[in-house]
C-alpha cells in the first residue's frame, strides 16, 4: 500500500510503498478514513536533527487517525471487523501508574512502550495510509453513533488537548467564573466550543487576527478583543475587577503568557498549551495567591471517549478540508504557507 | 406596614398591620422586590401542631425573597441603600463548621442561630411584607446585572435547591454520562435548565403529566418519559445499557426512589430532593456498587451567587405570575389548589 | 502440580493434580508465595446452586495472591522472572470506562472479561496451587522493596477492600472529623490501621468482642466500644454532639447500619463494606442531610499500588498464620469453625 | 494598658501606653495569653517607606495571638468571657466570594476590610498588650480541649500557612507519593508534621542546617539531605526515578524553586511558601507536565480549626521560648541576630 512517509530528518514527507500490516495478537489494523493534518508534524519534519529524539524515520506521518476495524489480533475483544474507530494516540508502556490511570502521555516508563515517548506517526506508521497498526486493542475506541471517522480523526488530538486543559479546571469554572482562551486557532476555537458546552462560565477569546474573533463570538465566547496594550484593562472591567480564573493559552510565547497573568485571579489556573516557546517569571508575587501556572500535553484515554460524545451529539464542530492521500504533500504544503482554512483531514481509504 | 402574617398553627394566613421593622448594627432591611409562593408554606400552616417545632407563629412569610435594600445598619459594608439585592434564606449560627463554610442550612448549632432551623418566613418575619428585616448583611447578596427582584426571587429557593443537588455531582456529570430529573415541577425545570447550561451531560426528564414532559424537552432534555412500568428498561436502552449516572428525585415517593435505583449506575449518585415521603430500602446489592443515596436540603451562600448569576445571563428561567401583596392569599389558594402555572411570586412594594 | 480445587457447588474444596500452565502471548504465570484464606470462599463452597452465577466448578480457589514471575509470554514488558508481584483480583473486560480507569471490580462489558464477575479462584483457576496463570499482565504489580509475597497476599483483598472505602472518603477526613468502624475483625482491623496512616480523623471502633477492642485500641483507635444501647450516646457525647463524619461499616446487618445512621453527620458518608445481609431504609429524613448511603466491593488497581506501599513501609500489619498447600483444608476448616487467629495464608510454592 | 507598639516606618518597635478596647456591636475584646514574634515582623519595621502599604504606624504588634474571650459586644453569640480562644489574623471584608468561602487571605475587596489587606498587628492594633479587640466574631475560634492560649498562638500562622499549602494538595500525597519540604524552620517543622499526621506520603527534607536535618528525622523526615550539587539526583534515586509529587519550598530563592522543579514529578505541585524572593522561569518544557507552580498565603478559618486540633491532640508540637510583655522587644532583638530557639511567644497576660 502507499503512504506518506518521513524517509529522514529534515526532508519533505513523500508518498511511497509499504507493505500492508498483520494484526498480531492484542493488536488490531485500522482501515483508516481520516487522519488529521497537524502543525507539529512541520516541526517534526524540519527541525530535529538526528539523535535528539529517541526514535526517528524511516515512519509513517498522521497522528490523529480514526477509521474502521479491519483486522484484530487473537485476543482482542469487543471490537469487531468494519466497526467506525477513533485511536487513541499516546502510546505508553501500559503498566505504569500514568498508564494504568488511562493517561499515557504522562508514561513514566517510556523506555518500555512502543516507541519513547512518540506513537503512531510519531516514530511508528502512522494514519498516512490505507492501513494503521495500533499495537495494542486499548488504544482503539469505538466511535459514538452520530460520529464518522473523517469528523473524529481530529478530535483525537486537536480536540482532546484542549478538552484536557479545560476539563482539569472543572471546578473553577462556576457560573460565575471566567475563563479566557489565548489563540483562537485549531486548538482554541475547539477549546471556546468545549468552554461552552461543559461549564457555565464567561468566555473571553484573544486573538490578533479580526476573523478569528468574529468566530469565537459565533462560538460562544461572551468577549473578544485582541491582545493590545488595553487589553488587560478591559478584561479586567469585563470581570468587574474580579479577573480571569482559568487561562487557557494555546500560543504560549512571552506576551500572551504574560497577559494571562495580568488579568488572573486568585486560586485560578493559567495552563499554557501552544508551543510558542515563551516563559513566564514566576515568583511569590508575580501572580495572584494560588493562581496555579502549568503546562499540558494532548489528554487522556477517558477523555478522549468524552470528547467523541461531544462530537457526535454536535456539541463540537471542526471546521474542515479533506484531502486524499495522493493530495496529502498538497495540504502539509498550504498548512506551512498558513493557506489552510480549518483542519486538513487526509482520508487514505477514501480516495 | 401589612404583612402576610401566620397568626397560629393550623390556619390561613392573614393580611394585618405590623410595625415598621429599623437595622440595628450588622442588620440589613429590604425592601421587598418579590417574595416567592412555595408549596412548603401550606405545609407550614396545616400540618403542624403547637410545640412540634422549636419556633411558631405569628410570624410573616415568605421564604424566598429579593429587593432593594432599605437601611443599612451600623457597621455594615458594601451595601448602599437601593441596591438590587437577594436574601439567602438559611440563617444558621454563622459560628459552626458548616456555616463558616457557607452551608448554612446544615447550621450544627441552631440553637444559636436567630431561630433554630427556620430563618425569614419561617419563624421569623418573612418577606411577605413591603419591608424584611435581615439579621446579618452575610444574608444580603448583591443582583447582578440583568436581573431584577421579582426575577430573582424564585432563584433563592426554587433555583438553589435543585442547584445545590447538581453541582454536588458535576464529577460524575461528564458529557458521557447521563442524568435524570424525576418531576419536572418548579424545582425539577430547574433541574433540567441547570444541568443544560452547567454540564454536557445527556439528560432524562421523567413526570407523570405529558405537558410537562414537552416543557422538558423544550428546556433541553434528551429523552422525556412517562414513569410507567417500561421506563426503567426505556432509560437502560437510552443509556445503551450503562444506566443513569445521577438521579436528582424531586418527587421522592416510593416509586420514584424504586425507579431511580432501578436505572442506576456503579459510582452514580441518586439524590433526593423532594419531599415525597418515599423510603428505599438500601442493602449491599439493592444499588449499582458504590451509588451513593443522599437527601439534600436547600443550598449554600456561595452556590446562590452562581444561581444568580446563571439568571442574569438568561440560563435558568422561571415562568412567573406576579401578585400584589393583596392578592397574596389568592395565590396561595390557587396554589392549594393546583391551579397556578409556574411559580407565583408577591412583589409587596410594587403593588 | 497439586491444587485445592473446588469441583462442584456445594462439597468442600479438595486438593487434585491439574496440568501446569503456560503464559501465552500477552499472559504471566506466577509462582504462588502466598494465597489467602478468605471468608468468602466457604460461603462461595456451600450457598450456590447450579446456574446461579455465570461460571461455576471446578477451578482451582484462592483469589488473593502474591508470588514471584515464573514465566512471561510473549509481549510482556516491564515483568522479569523471579520478581516477586502482586496479583490483583478483579480481571474486568479490560476496554469499558470502568476497567479503562484501573476500576474492574465495576466492570461494565463483563461478558467480554475472562470470566464474567470473577476472575482467579473466582470461577477460573486461583492461587492454591503451586502455579498460578494471570491472563493479562496489567494485573501483575511488582512488590515495593519490604514486602514478601506471604504478607503482601491478604492485601490484596483484605487490604484493598477497606482501603478503597477509607480512600474515597479523605476530603472528609479532616482532623476535625470522626471515623468510625464496626466490625475489627479482618477488614475493619486494617480501616483502622489505614485510617490512622493515611488521615489526622479521630477513630471510633465498634465490636462485640472485647478482645478486638483492645486490638482496635493497640492500632490507633481512640474510642473503642461495643455496640450496646449506649453506643449511638457514647460516640455522640465522643464528638461532642457533631456525630461522625464517615462510618464503614465491615459488619453490614440491620442493627449495624441503624447505628451508623444513628449517629452520623450532615455531610457524611455511611459506606456498607460487610455482607451482614442488612437493610437500611433510607428517606428523606431518615439520616443527616447529605450523608451518602452506598456499599462498596473491593478495589481498584491503582489502589493496590497504595495499599502494597502501606505494607513495606510498616503501616498495614496483618496478623497471619501459615498453611502448607497440604493444610489448606483444615485451614479452612479452621475458618469456618471460628478457630483461625488473623488471616490465615497458604504457602503453596513454599511448602 | 502597655503595648508593643510600631510607631512610624523603619524603626524598632517600643513599649507605651495605650487605652485599653472595649467591644461594640459584633466585636470582642480577647485576653493576650500568647502573641508570636514572627519574623516578618523585623521586615515590615524596617524596609517599608511611607505611602508603600495602603496603611502604616501607629499600631500594635503581634499577628499570630490566642488568649481568654475578655469581653463580647452586643450580638455576638456563642463565646463566653473567659473562654480560651485563638485569633484568625486575616480579617478581610467578609462579603466577596473568597471571604464567603473563609478564605479572607484573599478576600477580593480589600477596600472593605477594616485594613486593606491587613489585620490585628498588620495596620490595627494586634497581640502584643494584654487587649486585642478583634472586630468581627467570627475571627475568634474557640480552642479545643488540650490546648492552651501560648502553645496556640503561633499554630495561627506558623502552623496555618504550611497546612494550608499540605492540604491543597493531599489528593496527590497517596501512600505511594513523595512530598518535599525546603527550609526546615520555623513553618518548614510545621510542613513535615503535617504531612507525617494527615498522610503516609514518604517525606523529603531539605536543610542547609545539620541540626535542621537532625529535627527533621526526628519529626518524621523519610529522607533529609543538604541542598548541595548532588541533591537532585539523590532524591530522584530515592523516588526510583519517579520524582517529587509535592514540592513545598519554605525558602524560596533561586536556587531552592530551581531545585524543586528538577526534582518533580508530572501532575505534581510546586508550592511557594517562603519569601526568599526567587523566580522560577516556567515554559512550556521547563517542569514535567502538569506539574503546577504557585505561591500561597497564610490559610483559611475552616482550616485554621483543623490545624488547631492537631496541636490539641498532641500531631502539631511547636519549639517554643516564652518572653513576657517587658521582654517583647529583648524577643525582636534576639530573632534578628538569629539568636532564638524555636518560636518566641510573647505571653503579655500572663507576666
Amino acid at each position: 500500500m502507499r503512504a506518506l512517509r518521513l524517509l529522514e530528518w529534515k526532508s519533505d514527507p513523500v508518498l511511497t510503498e509499504v507493505p500492508e500490516p498483520h494484526a498480531g495478537r492484542g493488536e488490531v489494523v485500522v482501515r483508516v478514513g481520516g487522519a488529521g493534518v497537524c502543525h507539529s508534524d512541520l516541526h517534526l519534519a524540519h527541525d530535529f536533527e538526528p539523535g535528539q529524539l529517541p526514535w526517528g524515520p524511516p515512519f509513517t506521518l498522521g497522528h490523529e487517525n480514526a477509521g474502521w476495524v479491519h483486522e484484530v489480533g487473537e485476543g482482542v475483544t469487543g471490537l469487531a471487523v468494519g466497526q467506525p474507530v477513533a485511536v487513541y494516540g499516546p502510546w505508553g508502556c501500559g503498566a505504569c501508574p500514568r498508564c494504568l490511570a488511562g493517561i499515557e502521555t504522562y508514561c513514566e516508563n517510556p523506555a518500555a512502550a512502543p516507541v519513547p515517548g512518540g506513537g503512531g506517526g510519531l516514530g511508528l506508521d502512522g494514519g498516512m495510509a490505507e492501513l494503521l497498526l495500533v499495537p495494542a486493542a486499548r488504544h482503539v475506541l469505538p466511535l459514538p453513533e452520530g460520529l464518522d471517522p473523517v469528523t473524529a480523526a481530529p478530535l483525537t488530538d486537536a480536540g482532546l488537548t484542549p478538552y484536557h486543559a479545560v476539563r482539569r479546571s472543572w471546578p473553577r469554572l462556576t457560573p460565575d467564573a471566567t475563563a479566557m482562551v489565548i489563540g483562537i486557532g485549531g486548538l482554541g476555537h475547539m477549546a471556546v466550543q468545549i468552554l461552552r458546552a461543559t461549564t457555565a462560565a464567561r468566555i473571553v477569546a484573544v486573538d490578533i487576527r479580526a476573523e478569528s474573533l468574529t468566530l469565537a463570538r459565533q462560538l460562544g465566547a461572551d468577549l473578544a478583543l485582541a491582545p493590545d496594550e488595553d487589553a488587560a484593562s478591559a478584561v479586567r472591567e469585563f470581570t468587574k475587577g474580579r479577573g480571569v480564573d482559568v487561562v487557557i493559552d494555546c500560543v504560549g510565547n512571552d506576551s500572551t503568557l504574560a497577559l494571562g497573568a495580568a488579568v488572573g485571579r486568585s486560586l485560578g489556573d493559567l495552563t499554557i498549551v501552544g508551543l510558542g516557546g515563551g516563559t513566564l517569571p514566576v515568583s511569590f508575587f508575580s501572580l495572584p495567591y494560588e493562581m496555579s501556572v502549568q503546562s499540558v500535553y494532548w489528554g487522556s484515554r477517558p477523555e478522549l471517549i468524552e470528547v467523541l460524545e461531544l462530537g457526535a451529539r454536535g456539541l463540537l464542530h471542526t471546521q474542515l478540508t479533506r484531502f486524499s492521500l495522493d493530495e496529502a504533500p498538497t495540504a502539509y504544503r498550504k498548512l506551512a504557507q498558513g493557506e489552510l482554512e480549518g483542519r486538513a483531514v487526509v482520508t487514505p481509504s477514501l480516495g
